[in-house]
């Protein structure tokens, strides 16, 4: 079989958009729990914060029932762009994100939003009409219900989306725990996104000081 | 990969199709809960109301055991044609009805009916025929079970019939809150059609006359 | 085998109660659809207002993020005490609520509210604990999931409540569809909440040639 | 049916148990998701913190692979009692965690740990045998499987135990918004644990802050 | 372990009620194949013929929207009491119906109807308060979905009711295939109701005339 | 905990009941696989063959349809008293039936049918009527579908009747394989009914016989 | 609620029993994982092993397709008295395998085998009927599926049996990690049979040799 | 359709990799049983010690949490080039592993990891982007979730990688139980890591010592 060429997330020529993570809206999202809902929301916002990424943020009528992103999203972002649409449901067609996401001069695009087959799927299909590669984190898109969420994932595939989960994405950006950012930024970063991983340094770390042998 | 279109609704090349939502025939769909499905008819005439789309509806042999169409339905489009399809199961075998459709000059329709796999699906194959873009309100639709609900649907995709939920229809129609109809015409809407979103703004406007902190 | 005594519902020797089915607490509730959810809310409130029960409504903070109840059920039961609770959890420690349900007399009582576990259960357990008779409509109550949901039915059941569908609690109090209320107000009733039997009702009238009206 | 005793969590006669939520054994706990497990946790060492319960902290070997309790944990207990048990399986069998237990002079428990069918029910079948009422929060416990969680849990309540959710536990305790704690100290619990509440609470306040009416 | 006594269905003192199985509360029940439920409705009903079972018919309402009974039925029991309920949900509120029933002088009752929970069920708890050894049919009972099915089959067996299959009550019946009715009168019973046993039966009466050896 | 009596099978105090394994019924039962259900009928019948148990076939009304004893049992039982019941459905009922059975002195018996639900269950509940112990190998009986199936094998157990394997009704029968019949007589019996071990056997042998090490 | 004791393992007065663990008759056990299931008897065994419990191993004509023992069992257990037994089914009808138990003069059994409806089921019911306490290893002991297995465990628990996981027994039996067995034997143990728990030992201690921080 | 080429593992143009396979990362793998997941890690590194396979085995990090390999892995391939990354979470980008994979010269590449999604997906995409022919042996990688699971094994066979068992990969390597490595030193393999077939071998094995003919 001839070689198939990787695909690959570039830290340096990627955009991180951050589509209608918005309090209110959240209560729609039933196809995930809501536990980990959250959690996933706040990990999609932080790949932008620990990547450096430039970053986009958006919201639809803020103001309303839909509600702000969460405090601690605008925490990390505080000099990103946040494009709050007046109206606009597809997020490009508002021109203020538009030219926001064109002046990252990026190629590549992570995304994720509420709903996902509104909010997420309009906006990717757009950016692969235009001709972006786009990486839609599945982890951080929720919708009404589980059907919703793949007849959505399948339509943007359709369409050559990369659908993948967080901790591929967080590490297809890393590629290197040395780099920066890398272990002393990505640990963290996993400690409180993927409690599983940030719990196994902990006992490691708690073991270098003062551990005694198993018994083993 | 290259670039790959983004085929989008358009409000103002669109006509609304109701197919056979009649009162008898809704005994037949049990793929959906009967209240959710009762909603979903409703709220799929609704769209040519609050969109102001050049609606069609149709039903077969409704003095008959079919029934007639809800009288909410009936109501609501008081002045579109309505045509009473005397025997032609496959709408588009009525001249008539095929002369209200090509009347209205669109090239975009949005249909839903019951059966999912005769009324809704015969037309939409007719229409794909012609070279319509046609767009299926799942949510809208029903038929006997789940199984042939699917078969329905996977036959119609194949033909190139795009079967997306009722929210995504309403927000690819909309596409602005600010557009007329926008949040004034389509929160009622929502408020009527989708409660989860409804209650979310009820709950909202409450807090703005009279709401107290929420000790957070 | 000896006869078993039945223990049913008597319209003269109960009272409605209207536990929490707050506009904002609603979103907390997933373990049913939230369109019929909503209806199931409706329903209940309506048996007070159709059977002419007294009927005692309760909000726990309604100006914070718990929200009202939603306007239909207020307009439903514009004279009914509302016990507006400035803190309690279970109704039952709220004086006020316990002096309007002793007020009314009554042996038996139908509740639901949202959460199942927390709202439904404190009370109905309280109630039993008093003497009452307590049904609880399964319908019209709501919580995080269906395990959650079964668990407190469970711990209900054991405490001797009688956990029973909205259909079999207004047939129950009707009993005959020449009281009053019977055909002519629980027709429409059944319209609205039921309406794979309105729409039975619906399609005969419309076919009336020797039938008789159905009372809607 | 003769009236059913409800027999009710009491906040002045209740002591928190905090059994092994090491953060090695934590790998062990495979029968709920990690993200809200790890959040379960948290959840129950907090109850303590924020209803001020006399709250006793055990570990097994915390210097070996079952690892520390989580930092989160111990912050928040700085001052209670944590016995580091040199040894013994069931905690009750360390006299220091047995005369902890009974200085709190107090006859309801509430307890969690991991595993669910050794840490958690070794502990509470004991306490069963002594007299205690215990209250097992199924949230906060984890083993090895669904199977050995419902076989454990099934084992303990048919000792007696009542085997009830964190929110469940978290308002049976607080019984009145306004008791201390009440909303201001249960609303950042909630947002902190249960987000769909936290959520709905931010929005909330959101719009008593600028909000602007949905269009409804 | 001691010998159990076998309560066993006595054809001579039993009596069969067919409750509420009308036309259109047939539409009602979702919790059977429709195909199946109007033969397991015929089936019922020709208990009573093809066992010449004193019979009692009752409707509700039936010149409203539920309709008469099948023609078949009617047919089947020309001369046996039709009590047309007025009103009454219960049939046991029912002066004629409960006068017509005790006039049959039975100890037993067979009965089914739709929907399950209210009206197979509210009758079945009244003729159990008054002495009735009461078996249901629980093939030819309808209702709106499988748990309401369960839950009361289940209400009624709490109350001594024997809940059976159609075959388990036609079987128990006869008793031999020589009494009458008999073999002569149950094939052509089961050849029309229990189809996999007609044509079995269908096929050795065809190799009889006419056939030719298998070559086994 | 006192100790609990084991009741248990004697080979000396039992009679086997072959009960309407007729051929045409046989396809009648679809709650197992047909090459299974045959397998399990004959091994039923070979039980007492094998154990030379007092063996007592019945059939009902097999000049019909529903046909003859499979020829493989009539082989294995020519000496058995064979009743050919002319219409009985429950075999108790059948005084010739009766009376083999008591003349064998016996005061257990083992039994398996067509129907389950029928001819098992009425049979099975009649013996424990009479007193008898009565074990039913639930591998051997077939009925129309699993949920049947399970009905009946709980009404069974309801009155105190044993269900179990093929496979430990064999083993509490021959108890050692040093009885007769043991080793010699079953490991034939069980190559023939219970294949994965009858394989396991030949491989045995083969090995015994010109084998070749593995490799191990 | 009355206290509840609590009746618990102790290694002092158990004796464990290897019942028909054998290489042939392992390929009978097919509701288990096969390499799970081989684990599991090998910790059965093992248990014996580390907690010096007297042991007795019993097999079943192992000479002939039943196979031997694995030789890690044997090895395990080489002093241990192994009853061959030339015939009996149920072991405790073997006289040297009795006196075996007898005369460790214990009153609690450990017990396992395969195949669980027989080998298992049949001595617990025999012990049980002989006033032992009786613990089944539930995780070493197989059957032909999932049905049978619940039916024996049912079968025995309604016997009084206690069915236990492996980490259970374990556990219940070392009751301290100071005791003799404790770390230093059940940590080897652990990484022997539980992997999870024993790569979180090595994984530790890896780290108390040359270890560096996680960069958390 | 034309021909189609067979793929095949060629065991003389085949280099193993061993993909972080480390103590702590284990943890995290959650869509295996954590037996079967360790016995299938060290059958993936013990083909290449009984196919005399060049092989190379990676690590990341290996001092920190993730943890050595286990120690089993390592005893098999003491003279195994082992990379431990320093960094690079895709091992191809490193050059040691790079230069290490291109040294054996080999033209198809066998490899297993954890986690899936990342360290075993990113390594074979990059080999199938340099023209290698990729074989990922399923059974010896782990990752979150069964979903997530399945989506990397889609993205990998989108690649042209071909996703087989452990079975697989062995007897495409051997394909003949006469080559070496043959049935000698297959047989203990298997015996090893697959106990279904190496019990049947060894039960054949001890009947060719002092068998006895099982009665057949």
């Amino acid at each position: 079989m001839p070689p198939v060429p990787y695909e690959r997330l570039d830290k340096n020529d990627v955009v991180l958009l951050v589509v209608d993570h918005q309090e209110g809206l959240y209560q729609l999202a039933r196809d995930q729990d809501p536990t980990s809902f959250k959690n996933n929301i706040l990990a999609h916002a932080a790949l932008g914060k620990v990547f450096n990424l430039p970053t986009v943020l958006t919201t639809s009528e803020e103001t309303g029932p839909n509600g702000p992103l969460p405090r601690e999203v605008l925490e990390m972002h505080s000099n990103a762009p946040l494009i709050k649409r007046p109206g606009q449901v597809d997020a490009w067609d508002n021109a203020d994100f538009k030219a926001a996401v064109k002046a990252t001069g990026k190629k590549q695009v992570i995304l994720a939003g509420i709903t996902t087959d509104v909010c997420t799927a309009f906006l990717a299909l757009s950016l692969r009409a235009e001709g972006y590669t786009v990486f839609a984190n599945s982890d951080a898109s929720g919708t009404f219900d589980t059907k919703t969420a793949q007849d959505a994932n399948d339509r943007m595939r359709a369409a050559g989306v990369h659908v993948l989960s967080m901790f591929a994405v967080a590490c297809e950006l890393m590629r290197d725990w040395r780099a920066t950012p890398g272990a002393p930024e990505m640990m963290p970063y996993f400690d409180r996104y993927l409690p599983q991983y940030g719990f196994l340094a902990r006992a490691h770390d708690a073991s270098l000081q003062g551990g005694t042998p198993s018994g083993l």
